[in-house]
């Protein structure tokens, strides 16, 4: 094995750009809308093109290529030693309408970094794994991180029939007219693998905001979902003077406004946004009768998180009460911060630094498929820029510039931790 | 003739408490849902049976009646001498969903006042007549006010094919449909009223917090009707701090709260409402980008309305700015302020001092048939209260006891100005 130079696997992929580029656009084909945007849902027609495509882009790169049980699609670079290997991937699929980067980037950059190390080095000496993930983003079956639930064995078998799409139909059906076997559900646990580095774009701007090429993710946040109503009495806007009124919209407006004020008070990176708001009865004549708000709110320290929700519910008292009205609150959903295994975050964060990458220690405020991999298999992060922050849209965009240090540092990492 | 007093006067419309009853219970029946509230849009079959019960009544009566070519339906009391009559009413249709005594009550009061004071003292020197408008609250076409327009020349000719329900139905077709002739449009009009009196539910909880019997409506107030759109950034909730935000909803929050607080600081009878607002893209993590609300705001003098909205405007573009966004501001809708006739509302609130009434003068929240009649016709209103406000709904409820002193003052009035 020729002895590498962190100069000459980045002048490696940076020559290699086109293949890069070529990749991503071939890809974002599937699900392609009309005015721009992709909708690439798992298991559809579309995302089994695309899963297709990988396919024969693992197999042309010499990868030993299998889909698991639920489909989640493995491609293989096998190693020369006896050992535990490293994996790298991320999502295939796409939000009800997204763009080129958000999952795809990740699954494209972990194949070309293995390809470019085995043209480059031949094959490593601890195995190396591509992974396409089959589902991340609950947008076709309302739970997400199917993909990784199934390899990190928390997926109740249950779920494969219960779970179903708008049109009733259940994963296990989806997944079998696919051509995968999800009877096999626990063959698809793996208990062998070192560790796994998800490459993603960051779908923020503070990379952008600090002129950052990496961002090496510390932790990803936690994040709780509350429901707030708040209920007051619906009343005619002519005849009711101001001084009688218990108006529900009020009491919403006041909460919206302290919530904010709130988390700005925190600081970064503490965040809480109330995203929906619907008024009932809803008429430009009447006094709104009830309010029902949700509040996002994420912090990676618990009892910081915990310490916000309070604030947020005392807020949502005092705004109730402050125009006679009452409330009623519920906690939607909770998902507890996830920190990145600390030797990954190492391995990144060194390698980064061998590379000359200007980098940042990050948390993810986003949620991403690391944070249920990393409860089995050490894990880490990699974020490029997006640009303007845009994501979860047909205008994320992140110029091949800004891809690249990425792909070089995966590579880097993963001929540090395998040859 | 005899010589009446107003305590015989008022002993009689107490004493006929049951038939009023009576007729408000059977009215009622005339649309009403299993769940309550009672849906009676004009020219449906419900409006019609109603129409036609009220033209027995009135013939029951004594009275001369016929519908003109909408189907507002007129009951006469024919005078004993020539000149011109005298007439009262109100609408016969409810808003999508409404209760017995909007409209309802306006119409059975003046068919009984008419009838007690027929019973009393026969024929009155002067016409008197009863009228069931044929729609005011434009809960089937778009426009209101549909029969005090036939009456006051204000409808245009064209409204009559243009104006269509849900349906597609046209107003001529669907008052054809109850065998009334649209074509004589003109022949609805009425030049020959020397005034109108309208008495209805306050529609608010002024007179109760007054513990006052009457009210003596001086005014109708003026609305405008501003539609404010915010518009911020779209970003992903997780992702992007609070000090990289543009928010529509922290802005459109800033502004309902500072409305609230401007038509309170402005103080009685001014009102400011927002009795719509709704989120886009509207989802629970993502920053809403565009924030559309309503504002219903209301004062009887022209000038402070008009200050009022200046001043809701730049609150807007305040609450636009403070979060880096833009805002875009339309009138919707605005209509002057109609002051009653000073002559009609003296004779009202001192017959109302001649019965012993508890009465005090208001400025009406709310629109009224009152407003397109004053234009052509002198008119007042006689309020009677609204139990705890409510109205435009199935808990709408004015007991008889604070129903009678309204009658009794409208007889009262009618006998002074006609007998």
């Amino acid at each position: 094995m020729t002895k590498a130079s962190p100069a000459e696997l980045y002048a490696y992929v940076k020559q290699n750009a086109p293949v890069i580029e070529n990749y991503i656009e071939t890809l974002a084909a599937f699900g392609s809308q009309p005015e721009g945007g992709i909708v690439r849902p798992v298991y559809s027609t579309q995302w089994f093109d695309a899963h297709k495509q990988l396919a024969a882009w693992m197999q042309e790169a010499g990868l030993e290529v299998r889909a698991d049980a639920v489909g989640n699609l493995w491609g293989l670079s096998r190693g020369t030693e006896a050992g535990q290997g490293y994996a790298s991937g991320s999502h295939l699929d796409t939000v009800k309408e997204g763009g080129k980067y958000d999952g795809a980037l990740g699954v494209l950059a972990a194949l070309t970094a293995i390809r470019f190390l085995k043209e480059l080095y031949g094959a490593p000496r601890l195995p190396l794994e591509v992974v396409a993930l089959c589902e991340e983003e609950g947008s076709r079956f309302s739970k997400s991180f199917l993909g990784s639930r199934a390899i990190t064995g928390n997926m109740p078998v249950e779920e494969l029939d219960q779970s179903r799409d708008a049109d009733g139909i259940s994963v296990a059906q989806a997944a079998r007219n696919c051509g995968f076997d999800p009877d096999q559900l626990a063959a698809a646990q793996r208990t062998d693998l070192a560790g796994f580095i998800e490459l993603h774009i960051e779908q923020g701007r503070l990379m952008e905001a600090a002129q950052v090429e990496i961002g090496v993710v510390e932790a990803i946040t936690g994040i709780k979902h509350l429901r707030v109503v708040f209920e007051g009495q619906a009343d005619h806007a002519g005849t009711t003077p101001m001084d009688l009124r218990s108006d529900a919209l009020v009491s919403a407006a006041q909460a919206v406004t302290k919530i904010n004020e709130l988390a700005r008070e925190f600081g970064r990176p503490a965040v809480a946004t109330v995203g929906k708001l619907s008024v009932e009865p809803g008429a430009t004549n009447i006094v709104p009768a009830q309010v029902e708000i949700t509040v996002d709110m994420r912090h990676p320290d618990p009892a910081t998180l915990e310490q916000l929700k309070q604030r947020i519910v005392q807020i949502s008292e005092e705004a109730a009460a402050a125009q006679g009205g009452s409330v009623k609150i519920d906690l939607l959903m909770e998902r507890q911060a996830a920190p990145m295994t600390p030797e990954i975050v190492n391995m990144i964060s060194s390698s980064a630094e061998e590379l000359g990458l200007k980098n940042m220690p990050m948390v993810s405020g986003a949620g991403h498929d690391s944070q249920v991999m990393v409860e089995k298999i050490p894990s880490g992060m990699i974020f490029v820029p997006s640009c303007g922050g845009r994501s979860h849209s047909r205008a994320e965009y992140t110029p091949i510039e800004e891809i690249l240090p990425g792909i070089a540092l995966l590579a880097q990492a993963f001929y540090r931790l395998a040859y």
